[in-house]
């Protein structure tokens, strides 16, 4: 048992993950967030070592060859790994620690981290989902429905998840994802108060 | 404002929002439920006054009449109320309290109420919702088969939600249900620390 505790957040496509995150960091500056490895391109705004650590392909398997990922997977055509030295050494040291994956990378982590509180994060109707997907720039159109194939598969099966947070606005989410981390905190005796 | 905390715990039929609710119950002695007041027939274990308030017809009627309910329905021929002067002393007196209601009673109360803290307890997938309702023995088939399709219907909307628990099993959704509770009260100066 890891000294630390650890939290997965997961989202559909174009459902805020990251923005989310983001407000919970911003905001919980003793939260330590462990960024993924990608092979993919950066979104604009998204910073290198901070939202993901962005690699080439070749540095990708390198990584991985070497057994640097606690789990990695090809998601749309772009690899995605979790860093292992990085959340194993931060829940040693008894961080609150914060991972953001894709469903197909939370469900992995399960099995690794059972002890984990995975976090689902769901817009608040199938309607508005398709619609977020569906109003983003980054995706041509067979990629969005494809996106929004994988979200209802995804969403009828959460057993591997422990919460879910609708997330009807971003700072009612935001609140309730902190209100989660913090209810977590307290139970496991790693609230300073 | 009031000054306490509302709580609203809320599943389809037979997803355990009655056990959980008296598991959290008993671990947590400061928590005050307020029971519906109903003209259903108590099933085997539930308790008057405890788990439910069991009035007939006539005195719901009146009862209702007499502006004693927060909010009132009819669900599967049964009438549904919540008691006013318990939820609004308790609330005023500064009581975490919790309300454990249908997803239309719920939905109802969402209006009255729009800073409580609405939680939605499901099964781990859409299978296990069926297989739960099914197993359970108060209902004959068509009254089955009526409540697997409402459960369908309220779960493509959980706009009125802020949580969902994932309930895989008891003692494990118990401790997410009391962990969203804690962050609450954490995060509104209510818990004593």
């Amino acid at each position: 048992m890891k000294k630390g505790l650890l939290f997965v957040i997961t989202a559909p496509s174009g459902c805020g993950k990251g923005t989310l995150r983001r407000a919970l960091l911003d905001e919980y500056t003793d939260i330590k967030f462990c960024p993924s490895v990608t092979t993919r391109q950066p979104r604009p705004g998204e910073v290198n070592g901070v939202d993901y650590t962005f690699v080439s392909v070749p540095e990708f398997m390198r990584r991985r060859d070497n057994d640097e990922f606690v789990e990695w997977a090809e998601v749309y055509g772009n690899y995605y790994g979790t860093p292992r030295e990085d959340v194993e050494k931060a829940l040693d040291e008894g961080s609150i620690v914060i991972l953001e994956k894709d469903v197909q990378g939370a469900r992995a982590l399960r099995r690794v981290y059972p002890e984990g509180i995975f976090i689902f994060i769901l817009p608040p109707s199938m309607d508005e989902l398709k619609k977020r997907i569906e109003s983003r720039g980054t995706e041509n159109e067979s990629e969005k429905t494809l996106r929004i194939e994988s979200a209802h598969r995804e969403i009828a099966d959460l057993s591997d998840f422990d919460y879910v947070i609708i997330n009807t606005d971003m700072e009612r989410a935001k609140d309730r994802l902190a209100a989660i981390v913090l209810g977590e905190r307290v139970a496991h005796g790693l609230y300073p108060c």
